[in-house]
């Protein structure tokens, strides 16, 4: 496999200080699965009462481990829960093997935590159609299971690393009447979504206090607007998984609160930007965002085909003030839009309105922004109340080396 | 602009001998609309009594010409009609002033032919957004009318280049106990399509004698299964257009006769071919065949899933059999699949099969089946009758080199 020894140009320059989420521990290990000497296996134990909620790929080959997970989401129990992840090996495309080794690692980590089994959930992210070696996972649960600690998440977040280039991290804690209440999530990611060894898996932990149904809901419909609203190559994992946690251990009810939600939205946000950033060979980060369109769906249309447009992403990575290409993607995405409507702009700069490029706009100054690391080109399509924002990267030769150079 | 100098090693050694095509003449002339020193505007006439059929772009945002072309196609007129293509200047996006210069583009033209204004179809391909210096064409319109003639086919083949590293040209002659009939085409296309300069355009001429709803349902139909089953970037053009014109000098009738539509099925799917060769920066030609899908159309989903998949593309660049990226695209795509049905072949080497790697599968067979230029890769979901055939090219660092590394 493809061995990228350089870190991202677009990381941030330092992994936050994620706060202890009462509750919540976590182990790490280097179990061997595919890599050697590096963590590769991580484990969570969620204390008694803890309410889980998660999204997962909608892909029709997902892997066993997802399956398992959707099995076993929807259902209350308030005898705490675990997750267990491994990286080097997706477990997927392995036939009756992976639903198997899934059980396999599953049932081990609800004896080793005495746990019921549906409360136990698994990843597995790294190559597909390989069997995964279990073993070597429950042969290390003694190990994990001894050392989980409340400060171990940035561990956590290293272990589940594939391809990423850096660790991914991000929290926010709000203050109520009641008391202070912790998010804390970390993600793995590297592309939006390489299925070989890039898959996006997700992880938050918070210590407040609400119903499954309604942290579920409120989940899913950020979910939306962050992860689902990021893409690097238009491809899909088999083995996407966002999983969140909520131990209740801050006392405080967050049900109904809007801060608790906002913090939420930004944790979130946060880590699927920290995703894009560590976009397969990307050096750009982009923001698309849509505006006017007859309907919010076909806002997002329209900015997933501008997003994901191979000619609009390699004018980037050439620093092309090019918006011919993006009118192009307008025009391909099926959606609403009235040529002689458009407006376009590129930061600041008004490039197109009315049909044609605007008599105030330069080449000069279209390329003077094109050099700035992030880029924002929005589209207002003068029909309606529809918007749309996604993000991503730039197409550039690092991509194609990373997919194409080697082999895996 | 990218200046490409290479030929694309998936070119055909030579130009064909194309045969003329009684009642069609053309014309080829150095207009200078944006390139120097080479052909950019041809000019077909075709004899009164031809029934012209087309089909063209759905892009929201199409040019002036395209719209143009729709306007007239749908009529019958038995004056004769003419066809005007430049290169350089895709006369897209370019408001209301694109109109005009289409107007006076096709007036000049009916005008020195004396044909009806709305038997004159044009198309423009090239950059967007720039005003085309229409005076440019119309001041060679003598030059052109004086020059028409019937073997002028070959100089149309260059004269409607741009980033094309070659021309591309195919003919079929069918017998019939009423005679021969000569089918010949050009097209021009280098990406499924890059807006800037590879918009795709094709034009076929036949001397059989049909009548134009009957002609139009063939060309729609067999459309779908060439020009529409090819993708090189998954972009998709603002000016596309194909014109089919029959001058029914031939004498024969070849209403309702197979083999007339077995030919242009041929010529059709020839040119299409030809187009994926040039793929910017395609180094191999790929067939992706789908079959056992519930539907037709589900099976041309799945099949563009996988031939627009960057991770595939890249994979087959790198020569290697990354079957995994092929069970991804098919997972994403949408329409119906069970994992456990699936069978995947690279070639005649079985890779997978009931949800897992076939055990008679080895790396090593896969990898030296990747080597070869002409890759074929094969579906069956195992669900019903469905199917349907795309091609593709490879992604690679030529690509990324051409549409990235210069300014346009």
């Amino acid at each position: 496999m493809a061995e990228i020894s350089h870190v991202s140009p677009l990381a941030p320059g330092t992994f936050p200080e994620l706060p202890e989420i009462k509750g919540a521990r976590f182990a790490s290990v280097a179990a061997g699965v595919k890599y050697s000497d590096r963590l590769d296996v991580m484990l969570a134990h969620l204390a008694p009462g803890t309410v889980m909620t998660g999204v997962f790929t909608k892909s029709a080959t997902r892997s066993a481990a997802v399956l398992d997970c959707q099995e076993k989401i929807g259902v209350d129990n308030d005898k705490g829960a675990a997750i267990l992840v491994n990286a080097g090996n997706a477990n997927a495309f392995t036939g009756k093997n992976g639903v198997s080794a899934t059980k396999a690692v599953t049932n081990a980590v609800a004896k080793a935590l005495q746990l019921p089994e549906n409360r136990v959930f698994s990843s597995s992210t790294g190559v597909i159609g390989e069997p995964l070696p279990h073993d070597r996972i429950t042969s290390k649960l003694a190990e994990l299971t001894n050392t989980l600690s409340e400060d171990g998440l940035a561990s956590a977040a290293e272990a589940i690393r594939t391809t990423d280039t850096f660790s991914k991290g991000a929290y926010r804690t709000i203050f109520t009447p009641n008391g202070p209440v912790k998010i804390a999530g970390i993600a793995k990611g590297s592309g939006m979504i390489a299925p070989d060894m890039a898959t996006m898996l997700v992880y938050i932990f918070t210590d407040g206090k609400i119903a499954r149904p309604a942290l579920q809901a409120m989940l899913s419909d950020l979910n939306e607007k962050t992860f689902n609203s990021i893409t690097v190559d238009s491809d899909t994992s088999t083995s996407d998984t966002l999983l969140l946690a909520a131990t209740g251990q801050s006392g405080v009810d967050v049900e109904g609160d809007d801060k608790f939600r906002d913090a939420l939205h930004q944790v979130m946000l946060e880590l699927a930007h920290l995703v894009v950033r560590d976009g397969e060979g990307a050096t750009k980060f982009v923001e698309i965002e849509v505006t006017g369109a007859a309907s919010s769906p076909d806002a997002r249309t329209h900015a997933l085909a501008i997003a994901n447009s191979p000619l609009v992403k390699t004018a980037i990575a050439g620093e092309d003030p090019n918006w011919g290409r993006v009118v192009m993607a307008i025009g391909k995405s099926g959606a609403g839009a009235d040529r002689d409507r458009l407006t376009i702009r590129f930061g600041d700069i008004l490039v197109a309105e009315a049909g044609w490029v605007s008599p105030s706009y330069t080449e000069e100054a279209g390329a003077q922004y094109m050099t700035n690391e992030t880029i924002k080109i929005s589209v207002d399509l003068g029909l309606g109340e529809g918007l749309s924002t996604v993000w991503t990267c730039d197409l550039t030769h690092g991509y194609i080396t990373i997919n194409a150079d080697y082999r895996s």
